[in-house]
Protein backbone atom coordinates (compact mmCIF):
# COMPACT_ATOMS: atom_id res chain seq x y z
CA UNK A 1 0.00 0.00 0.00
CA UNK A 2 1.04 3.28 -0.52
CA UNK A 3 -0.24 6.91 0.31
CA UNK A 4 -0.99 8.77 -2.48
CA UNK A 5 -0.91 12.83 -1.51
CA UNK A 6 -0.64 14.89 -4.70
CA UNK A 7 -1.39 18.53 -5.46
CA UNK A 8 -2.91 19.68 -9.28
CA UNK A 9 -2.15 22.48 -11.24
CA UNK A 10 -3.45 24.02 -14.42
CA UNK A 11 -0.46 24.84 -16.62
CA UNK A 12 -0.08 28.37 -17.54
CA UNK A 13 2.61 28.38 -20.85
CA UNK A 14 4.50 25.64 -23.24
CA UNK A 15 7.48 26.06 -21.52
CA UNK A 16 6.81 22.63 -19.95
CA UNK A 17 7.98 20.79 -22.85
CA UNK A 18 11.58 21.66 -23.17
CA UNK A 19 12.21 20.05 -20.13
CA UNK A 20 10.51 16.96 -20.73
CA UNK A 21 12.92 13.46 -19.56
CA UNK A 22 10.33 10.92 -20.46
CA UNK A 23 6.98 10.40 -21.50
CA UNK A 24 4.76 7.14 -21.10
CA UNK A 25 1.29 6.87 -22.83
CA UNK A 26 -1.51 6.10 -20.56
CA UNK A 27 -4.81 4.10 -21.00
CA UNK A 28 -7.33 4.56 -17.66
CA UNK A 29 -10.75 2.97 -17.46
CA UNK A 30 -12.93 2.75 -14.22
CA UNK A 31 -14.03 -0.26 -13.00
CA UNK A 32 -16.61 0.47 -10.49
CA UNK A 33 -16.46 3.61 -8.22
CA UNK A 34 -18.68 3.92 -4.66
CA UNK A 35 -18.53 5.42 -1.83
CA UNK A 36 -15.79 7.46 -3.03
CA UNK A 37 -13.38 4.47 -3.58
CA UNK A 38 -12.90 3.85 -7.39
CA UNK A 39 -11.13 0.49 -8.71
CA UNK A 40 -8.99 1.70 -11.93
CA UNK A 41 -7.46 -0.29 -14.76
CA UNK A 42 -4.23 1.18 -16.08
CA UNK A 43 -2.03 0.50 -19.21
CA UNK A 44 0.96 2.03 -18.67
CA UNK A 45 2.49 1.53 -22.84
CA UNK A 46 2.01 -2.27 -22.41
CA UNK A 47 2.23 -2.81 -18.93
CA UNK A 48 -1.35 -3.24 -17.17
CA UNK A 49 -2.27 -2.47 -13.35
CA UNK A 50 -5.58 -2.59 -11.45
CA UNK A 51 -5.12 -0.56 -8.56
CA UNK A 52 -7.73 0.71 -5.89
CA UNK A 53 -7.92 4.14 -4.26
CA UNK A 54 -9.56 4.52 -1.12
CA UNK A 55 -11.52 7.83 0.24
CA UNK A 56 -9.97 10.96 -0.19
CA UNK A 57 -8.79 12.24 3.64
CA UNK A 58 -8.02 16.09 2.84
CA UNK A 59 -5.24 15.58 -0.34
CA UNK A 60 -3.96 12.15 0.90
CA UNK A 61 -5.89 8.66 0.21
CA UNK A 62 -4.87 5.08 0.07
CA UNK A 63 -3.72 3.68 -3.26
CA UNK A 64 -3.21 -0.02 -3.75
CA UNK A 65 -1.50 -0.81 -7.18
CA UNK A 66 -1.03 -4.31 -8.62
CA UNK A 67 0.55 -5.91 -12.13
CA UNK A 68 -1.71 -7.82 -14.22
CA UNK A 69 -1.37 -9.67 -16.55
CA UNK A 70 -1.41 -7.50 -20.33
CA UNK A 71 -4.27 -9.91 -21.46
CA UNK A 72 -6.39 -9.54 -18.37
CA UNK A 73 -6.16 -5.75 -18.92
CA UNK A 74 -7.43 -5.69 -22.64
CA UNK A 75 -10.44 -7.65 -21.44
CA UNK A 76 -10.81 -5.15 -18.77
CA UNK A 77 -10.58 -1.56 -20.44
CA UNK A 78 -12.53 -3.31 -23.94
CA UNK A 79 -15.52 -5.04 -21.96
CA UNK A 80 -15.57 -3.86 -18.44
CA UNK A 81 -15.69 0.07 -18.39
CA UNK A 82 -18.23 0.74 -20.34
CA UNK A 83 -15.92 2.29 -23.09
CA UNK A 84 -14.98 5.01 -20.39
CA UNK A 85 -11.08 4.69 -21.47
CA UNK A 86 -9.32 7.97 -21.31
CA UNK A 87 -6.05 8.50 -23.05
CA UNK A 88 -3.19 10.77 -21.92
CA UNK A 89 0.29 11.03 -22.72
CA UNK A 90 2.39 11.98 -19.06
CA UNK A 91 5.29 13.38 -19.35
CA UNK A 92 7.99 13.46 -16.29
CA UNK A 93 9.86 16.65 -15.46
CA UNK A 94 12.34 17.56 -12.65
CA UNK A 95 11.89 20.66 -11.06
CA UNK A 96 13.80 22.05 -7.65
CA UNK A 97 14.21 18.29 -6.58
CA UNK A 98 10.80 17.44 -7.52
CA UNK A 99 9.52 15.22 -9.44
CA UNK A 100 6.34 16.93 -11.53
CA UNK A 101 3.81 15.17 -14.46
CA UNK A 102 1.85 16.79 -16.89
CA UNK A 103 -0.68 15.15 -18.26
CA UNK A 104 -1.65 15.97 -21.99
CA UNK A 105 -5.00 14.17 -23.00
CA UNK A 106 -6.29 12.89 -25.78
CA UNK A 107 -9.74 11.98 -27.77
CA UNK A 108 -12.13 13.97 -26.58
CA UNK A 109 -10.39 16.06 -23.86
CA UNK A 110 -7.75 16.90 -26.48
CA UNK A 111 -6.11 20.02 -25.74
CA UNK A 112 -6.66 19.45 -21.42
CA UNK A 113 -3.00 19.64 -19.71
CA UNK A 114 -2.79 19.29 -16.03
CA UNK A 115 0.15 19.17 -13.61
CA UNK A 116 0.81 17.15 -10.57
CA UNK A 117 2.93 16.82 -8.10
CA UNK A 118 3.40 13.61 -5.36
CA UNK A 119 4.79 14.82 -1.83
CA UNK A 120 5.71 12.86 1.20
CA UNK A 121 3.76 15.27 3.03
CA UNK A 122 1.02 17.17 2.93
CA UNK A 123 3.13 19.87 4.42
CA UNK A 124 5.93 19.53 2.12
CA UNK A 125 7.16 22.53 0.03
CA UNK A 126 7.64 22.94 -3.59
CA UNK A 127 9.40 25.64 -5.67
CA UNK A 128 6.46 26.60 -8.65
CA UNK A 129 7.79 25.97 -11.90
CA UNK A 130 7.36 28.59 -14.47
CA UNK A 131 5.12 27.03 -16.71
CA UNK A 132 2.37 26.42 -13.66
CA UNK A 133 -0.57 27.73 -13.97
CA UNK A 134 -3.59 27.99 -10.87
CA UNK A 135 -4.07 25.13 -8.29
CA UNK A 136 -7.18 23.04 -8.56
CA UNK A 137 -6.41 20.32 -6.00
CA UNK A 138 -9.59 18.78 -4.83
CA UNK A 139 -11.77 20.47 -7.31
CA UNK A 140 -14.22 18.34 -8.29
CA UNK A 141 -14.30 19.03 -12.15
CA UNK A 142 -10.63 18.00 -12.46
CA UNK A 143 -10.95 14.96 -10.96
CA UNK A 144 -10.02 11.99 -13.34
CA UNK A 145 -13.51 10.17 -12.12
CA UNK A 146 -15.26 13.38 -13.65
CA UNK A 147 -13.28 14.55 -16.18
CA UNK A 148 -13.99 10.40 -17.35
CA UNK A 149 -17.94 11.12 -17.01
CA UNK A 150 -17.26 14.26 -18.78
CA UNK A 151 -15.62 12.12 -21.56
CA UNK A 152 -18.87 9.89 -21.73
CA UNK A 153 -21.29 12.22 -21.97
CA UNK A 154 -19.51 14.46 -24.61
CA UNK A 155 -19.07 11.14 -26.60
CA UNK A 156 -23.00 10.34 -25.43
CA UNK A 157 -24.04 13.50 -27.25
CA UNK A 158 -21.88 13.37 -30.25
CA UNK A 159 -23.96 10.40 -30.85
CA UNK A 160 -27.14 11.49 -30.22
CA UNK A 161 -26.14 14.44 -32.31
CA UNK B 1 -9.93 -13.94 -16.61
CA UNK B 2 -11.88 -16.87 -15.93
CA UNK B 3 -15.63 -17.34 -16.74
CA UNK B 4 -18.00 -18.02 -13.75
CA UNK B 5 -20.86 -20.04 -13.92
CA UNK B 6 -22.25 -21.15 -11.22
CA UNK B 7 -25.58 -22.89 -9.60
CA UNK B 8 -26.79 -21.75 -6.02
CA UNK B 9 -29.20 -23.59 -3.75
CA UNK B 10 -30.50 -23.73 -0.53
CA UNK B 11 -29.68 -26.82 1.41
CA UNK B 12 -32.27 -29.12 3.12
CA UNK B 13 -31.23 -30.67 5.56
CA UNK B 14 -27.32 -31.90 7.12
CA UNK B 15 -26.44 -34.98 5.41
CA UNK B 16 -23.43 -32.95 3.47
CA UNK B 17 -21.74 -32.85 6.39
CA UNK B 18 -20.61 -35.98 6.72
CA UNK B 19 -19.61 -36.03 2.98
CA UNK B 20 -17.52 -32.65 3.59
CA UNK B 21 -13.44 -33.71 2.63
CA UNK B 22 -11.95 -29.86 3.19
CA UNK B 23 -12.91 -26.60 5.23
CA UNK B 24 -11.59 -23.14 4.50
CA UNK B 25 -12.66 -19.91 6.30
CA UNK B 26 -13.37 -17.19 4.20
CA UNK B 27 -13.68 -13.29 4.58
CA UNK B 28 -15.11 -10.87 2.26
CA UNK B 29 -15.57 -7.25 1.65
CA UNK B 30 -17.07 -4.97 -1.05
CA UNK B 31 -14.41 -2.84 -1.97
CA UNK B 32 -16.93 -1.13 -4.70
CA UNK B 33 -20.18 -1.56 -6.75
CA UNK B 34 -21.34 -0.06 -9.69
CA UNK B 35 -23.05 -0.93 -12.69
CA UNK B 36 -23.47 -4.35 -11.77
CA UNK B 37 -19.43 -4.77 -11.53
CA UNK B 38 -18.05 -5.59 -7.94
CA UNK B 39 -14.58 -5.55 -6.53
CA UNK B 40 -14.04 -7.48 -3.64
CA UNK B 41 -11.22 -8.89 -1.10
CA UNK B 42 -11.07 -12.09 -0.30
CA UNK B 43 -9.22 -14.06 2.22
CA UNK B 44 -8.75 -17.76 1.92
CA UNK B 45 -7.38 -18.39 5.01
CA UNK B 46 -4.32 -16.37 5.27
CA UNK B 47 -4.32 -16.07 1.65
CA UNK B 48 -5.68 -12.18 0.25
CA UNK B 49 -7.15 -11.88 -3.42
CA UNK B 50 -8.78 -9.12 -5.15
CA UNK B 51 -11.71 -10.12 -7.78
CA UNK B 52 -13.14 -8.12 -10.10
CA UNK B 53 -16.60 -9.52 -11.20
CA UNK B 54 -17.92 -8.47 -14.51
CA UNK B 55 -21.71 -7.33 -15.13
CA UNK B 56 -23.96 -10.94 -15.28
CA UNK B 57 -25.28 -12.17 -18.47
CA UNK B 58 -28.07 -15.02 -17.77
CA UNK B 59 -25.48 -17.08 -15.08
CA UNK B 60 -22.07 -16.69 -16.10
CA UNK B 61 -19.92 -13.33 -15.40
CA UNK B 62 -15.90 -12.59 -16.13
CA UNK B 63 -14.13 -13.27 -13.33
CA UNK B 64 -10.62 -11.74 -12.86
CA UNK B 65 -8.98 -12.88 -9.31
CA UNK B 66 -5.20 -12.16 -8.43
CA UNK B 67 -3.18 -12.80 -5.27
CA UNK B 68 -2.38 -9.81 -3.40
CA UNK B 69 0.11 -8.91 -0.21
CA UNK B 70 -2.23 -10.19 2.87
CA UNK B 71 -0.77 -6.96 4.68
CA UNK B 72 -2.46 -4.91 1.98
CA UNK B 73 -5.58 -7.30 2.06
CA UNK B 74 -5.81 -6.64 5.71
CA UNK B 75 -5.82 -2.80 5.58
CA UNK B 76 -8.53 -3.42 2.71
CA UNK B 77 -10.77 -5.25 4.75
CA UNK B 78 -9.96 -3.09 7.84
CA UNK B 79 -10.61 0.61 6.62
CA UNK B 80 -11.96 0.47 2.84
CA UNK B 81 -15.25 -2.03 3.22
CA UNK B 82 -17.17 0.35 5.67
CA UNK B 83 -16.48 -2.96 8.18
CA UNK B 84 -18.77 -4.38 5.98
CA UNK B 85 -17.13 -8.09 6.12
CA UNK B 86 -18.78 -11.19 5.57
CA UNK B 87 -17.22 -14.35 7.55
CA UNK B 88 -18.24 -18.18 6.06
CA UNK B 89 -16.84 -21.67 6.06
CA UNK B 90 -16.39 -22.97 2.92
CA UNK B 91 -16.82 -26.78 3.02
CA UNK B 92 -16.03 -28.94 -0.41
CA UNK B 93 -17.94 -31.92 -0.99
CA UNK B 94 -17.52 -34.33 -4.50
CA UNK B 95 -20.67 -35.49 -5.61
CA UNK B 96 -21.48 -37.04 -8.88
CA UNK B 97 -18.23 -36.07 -10.00
CA UNK B 98 -18.44 -32.62 -9.68
CA UNK B 99 -17.23 -30.44 -6.69
CA UNK B 100 -19.84 -28.90 -4.86
CA UNK B 101 -19.34 -25.90 -1.88
CA UNK B 102 -21.75 -25.40 0.51
CA UNK B 103 -21.00 -21.87 2.20
CA UNK B 104 -22.03 -21.75 6.30
CA UNK B 105 -22.13 -17.84 7.31
CA UNK B 106 -21.07 -16.72 10.74
CA UNK B 107 -21.53 -13.87 12.29
CA UNK B 108 -25.08 -11.99 11.97
CA UNK B 109 -25.64 -14.13 8.91
CA UNK B 110 -24.73 -17.40 11.24
CA UNK B 111 -27.10 -20.61 10.24
CA UNK B 112 -27.64 -19.32 6.82
CA UNK B 113 -26.19 -22.37 4.59
CA UNK B 114 -25.62 -21.94 0.35
CA UNK B 115 -24.58 -25.01 -1.61
CA UNK B 116 -23.34 -24.25 -4.99
CA UNK B 117 -21.68 -25.97 -8.13
CA UNK B 118 -19.57 -24.28 -10.65
CA UNK B 119 -20.19 -25.92 -14.12
CA UNK B 120 -17.79 -25.39 -17.37
CA UNK B 121 -20.65 -24.73 -19.66
CA UNK B 122 -24.60 -23.29 -18.92
CA UNK B 123 -25.83 -26.58 -20.00
CA UNK B 124 -23.77 -28.75 -18.57
CA UNK B 125 -26.20 -31.59 -16.28
CA UNK B 126 -25.48 -32.66 -13.07
CA UNK B 127 -26.87 -34.53 -10.21
CA UNK B 128 -28.55 -33.26 -7.60
CA UNK B 129 -26.60 -34.29 -3.87
CA UNK B 130 -30.05 -35.38 -1.10
CA UNK B 131 -29.44 -32.71 0.55
CA UNK B 132 -30.30 -30.24 -1.99
CA UNK B 133 -32.60 -28.12 -1.62
CA UNK B 134 -34.62 -25.27 -3.72
CA UNK B 135 -32.49 -23.42 -6.30
CA UNK B 136 -32.14 -19.80 -5.84
CA UNK B 137 -29.55 -19.09 -8.97
CA UNK B 138 -29.82 -15.50 -9.73
CA UNK B 139 -32.11 -14.81 -7.16
CA UNK B 140 -31.75 -11.16 -5.93
CA UNK B 141 -31.63 -12.20 -2.23
CA UNK B 142 -29.28 -14.47 -2.21
CA UNK B 143 -26.39 -13.09 -3.82
CA UNK B 144 -23.63 -12.23 -2.03
CA UNK B 145 -23.61 -8.27 -2.36
CA UNK B 146 -27.09 -8.39 -0.92
CA UNK B 147 -26.28 -10.86 2.02
CA UNK B 148 -23.76 -7.61 2.82
CA UNK B 149 -26.01 -5.07 2.70
CA UNK B 150 -28.86 -6.79 4.91
CA UNK B 151 -25.32 -7.90 7.36
CA UNK B 152 -24.60 -4.05 7.25
CA UNK B 153 -28.05 -3.30 7.87
CA UNK B 154 -29.51 -5.81 10.61
CA UNK B 155 -25.74 -4.25 12.54
CA UNK B 156 -26.83 -0.73 11.90
CA UNK B 157 -30.21 -2.08 13.65
CA UNK B 158 -28.44 -3.50 16.19
CA UNK B 159 -26.60 -0.40 17.04
CA UNK B 160 -29.55 1.58 17.01
CA UNK B 161 -31.51 -0.46 19.53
Amino acid sequence: MAKEIERKFLVANDLWRIEVQRTVRLRDGLLAFSDGRKVRIRFYDDRATLTVKGRRKGISRDEFEYDIPSCDGLVLLADHCDGEVLEKSRHHIQFGGHEWIVDEYHGILAGMLLAEIEIPTECTRFMHPPWLGPEVTGKQKYRQTNLIKAYAQARSSQADG
